[in-house]
């Protein structure tokens, strides 16, 4: 599956055009491509394997946190769509609709046919149909609290897709909970939250921001909204992940209660949760460069590549008995590698690990053999060092360590770097309109002085930060009268 | 998730009602449930954690074979589809259709607004959609075999919808693979067969046929279909898991081609293979008796309970410090357990973890900590050991590898004894009025004789299997002309 190097194309610098960049960068390292069906990606093995990664550790985490894993049904009733206002309002624009079932033959063309009697929606979030089915598996108190999560598909219709980001059809994760009261759900709402924020910092390497969506940005049904948000290296906002607090909207459309130890009947305070292949995107436009994809170590599919260099059948032997001996050891150490043993020279095959993100490189040629010694090059810094053969491993857990936390310390000096304080919206106009980044400032609750700065602006509230943001009384920027929260603003993607 | 002991219901013998019994398991193990959408289901945690465990090896062992997974969109185009008329002529009728992609109010009413130029069909699987990409994906005999897997959804529209067996969406994988001559495609269409042939009966413990399906039956498409077939406690056989030869039927209609060693232009020969949720529907029908699900330990999600046993505060504390204790030896041997630690008796709980086919239980009181020694209790016997407390981890072990072998060989010996060699048409449908199970016979190549013999009796051909079935002569059982093979036949679910 690796790219024929003759047909590597030319990728464009971040600086001329970040989005064709970002193209570039995804079709370089054979990550994806856009599918016949405008809006449908098609994730290849190697993009695929980050999307395997992602499962394994989050999943994880997950049942450490008492989740159990199940799975709910694609097409979902229209009915139940329309059951939570707030919901269906936000959803009913961009559903995928299945109206027949199968396809007949007409005048010698497949035309729709067997008609539904009540359209089926395939799922742009499954909400309403696990609520229906916690209905009848809710009881009593002794049933809660349940934590639930599946991985699957998801069909949101997309005028503007964009691998990644914005795909009709994407990959997630969607937790569902349903607890007894509200603090519970309250806090399993910024638990869950958590875990992300973990996740992505430590393994991604994307540093976050958490905070609380304001009122026009939470998800379609819910109180409110929880997110991390990190910043792109073009300055621009990507939301990362989200954990909602649905306390009892869907519990009273669903009907979804239980006997309290009084025998009460209580309806059940809820939290749903979500993180997408979207988070994809962000790995790739936080760390790689102009000449390909950066991947941190501990998600990248292959931490080292080993490439072999001789010239003659000799060279040859002794060369490949060595990388024998290198592949054991990196094996015994858990590192997770590839040899590159094909025939041609070694410059292409550097540049082509390069533009796959692989975070070291180890190289071995006769001379080295000879030394006793092997070189290893670094993907972010370009550094190259002559190691010892007896420190191999030592030294490259060493490195991956360190390009793990170099990875993580640049986001996050980034994204502080580009986060200005502003109170002057004249200032905030001019800021938008070039170098972007985020702008942390006071704004009301009036929810027209937001629509109003996203219409002259583009730049939109990520969230009102819980570091800082919450409960810090100001004057809004727009319209000056009393601000109770300080607001992080961003262009999102 | 536990089902709360009072809404516990009785499970109908396999005597009295074979298809009630099904339904019966499937409900007191908690394993899954009917969604409101007609023919889809609800897989619930239990059940899931089975299809996890199933991924988890079979994922495994497709890897070692040079796998790779990647993911395909959801929706596929009309014309996709037509594009090979076998093909198209299998899945048409079952197809679920995408015409609109939104809902829009209208009269006061959500309608399908939107409409879609082409519509698109939800892949009821994804030989077209896969077969397009591979046509971009390889250009030169460098680029193969291609070896590709995908874990997924797929639908197909179901009028006989049964939990497991026949669901409109199901979850399954499928293989897709790309070689550059006809002998590699024939190797792989039999190397992965053989793939799910070892992990049914090492891990399920399902005993099957190998073989291949006759014209009738084979995939649309496929230039022969090769399959694994199993005998369920009633009788009826289940297809479990099928590989197709694809010869270069895909590769012409979606062009994929390769430049071959000499520069000329070769179409790729090509394989697909599948195994789905379905397959959790032989796992039960295989092993269950009428106390509930029978689990073979080494899919089980929980393969022992520890079940303490007190009746004072005292008690509970002598014994819960002993529980800690195997606990720690249990944990250390890689065994996984669970224990109830809830209040109540212990017969309940017997009976609870009974019908979730836990293999192994361990029962421990205050009696048996005086005599450091537990009780275990295996669940397809029922025979109670006392064991003492320094061989636990021993003996668990031993028994849980007896029960395994033991499940295998039951449904080896089963499958043998309810499978008939007959050569009389007359005998054949007396056997499948009634007790059913296999006939092996011989039959010729017209496939009106197939046919009849379906129409008259309900039995198709499950396969000609590899082992004496394929180019053994003889006389058609039903036209009495030359038949080249021997064929198995049975009532399929």
């Amino acid at each position: 599956m690796n790219k024929d190097q003759n047909r590597m194309e030319k990728i464009t610098s971040r600086e001329e055009n970040f989005s064709e960049w970002y193209l570039d960068i995804i079709r370089e390292a054979d990550l994806a491509e856009n599918s016949p069906v405008r809006g449908s990606m098609i994730i290849k093995p190697y993009g695929y394997s980050l999307w395997e990664n992602i499962q394994k550790i989050l999943d994880g985490e997950f049942k450490k946190c008492g989740t159990q894993n199940a799975y709910f049904p694609l097409l979902i009733p229209k009915s139940f769509l329309e059951k939570e206002a707030e919901h269906v309002e936000g959803f009913a624009k961009e559903c995928a609709v299945v109206t027949h079932h199968r396809l007949e033959e007409k005048d010698g063309k497949l035309v729709p046919a067997g008609e539904l009697d009540e359209p089926l929606v395939i799922r742009p979030t499954s909400e309403t149909i696990i609520y229906d089915a916690f209905s009848k598996w809710i009881h009593s108190y002794r049933d809660l609290p349940l934590i639930i999560n599946q991985w699957c598909n998801v069909v949101r219709w997309e005028m503007r897709p964009r691998l990644f980001l914005r795909t009709t059809e994407f990959l997630w994760q969607e937790g569902h909970t349903a607890h007894a009261t509200r603090k519970e759900a309250d806090e399993k709402t910024l638990e869950m939250l958590e875990v992300y924020r973990q996740f992505v910092e430590d393994y991604l390497a994307v540093s976050l921001v958490k905070g609380k969506k304001t009122e026009p940005e939470k998800f379609p049904g819910a109180e409110y909204t929880a997110t991390i948000e990190a910043m792109m290296q073009d300055g621009k906002a990507l939301q990362s992940g989200t954990s909602h607090m649905l306390a009892q909207n869907f519990a009273k459309s669903f009907n979804v209660s239980f006997l309290d130890g009084n025998q009460e009947k209580q309806y059940v305070w809820q939290t749903s949760w979500g993180l997408s292949t979207r988070i994809i995107g962000a790995l790739i436009m936080s760390h790689s460069d102009d000449k390909g994809l950066v991947l941190p170590p501990r998600i990248a599919p292959i931490q080292v590549v080993v490439i072999p260099i001789w010239s003659s059948d000799d060279e040859k032997k002794v060369v490949f008995a060595e990388v024998q001996k290198i592949k054991t050891e990196l094996e015994a150490g858990g590192i997770t590698f590839k040899t590159d043993e094909r025939e041609g020279r070694p410059g292409p095959k550097y540049f082509e690990w390069e533009r796959k993100g692989v975070p070291l490189r180890i190289e071995i040629g006769p001379k080295d053999v000879q030394k006793q010694s092997v070189v290893i090059v670094d993907r972010i810094t370009g550094k190259k060092e002559f190691i010892s053969n007896t420190e191999i491993t030592s030294r490259v857990k060493e490195s991956l360590e360190q390009i793990q936390k170099t990875l993580l310390e640049n986001s996050r000096k980034f994204r502080l770097d580009n986060t200005r304080e502003v109170s002057d919206y004249e200032e905030f106009k001019k800021i938008m309109s070039g170098k972007k980044g985020f702008i942390f400032t006071h704004l009301c609750l009036d929810k027209n002085c937001e629509e109003k700065i996203k219409e002259e602006t583009n730049a939109s509230t990520r969230c009102i930060p819980f570091d800082g943001g919450l409960n810090n009384a100001g004057k809004c920027i727009y319209c000056k009268q009393d601000a109770p929260n300080k607001v992080l603003f961003g262009k999102a993607y």
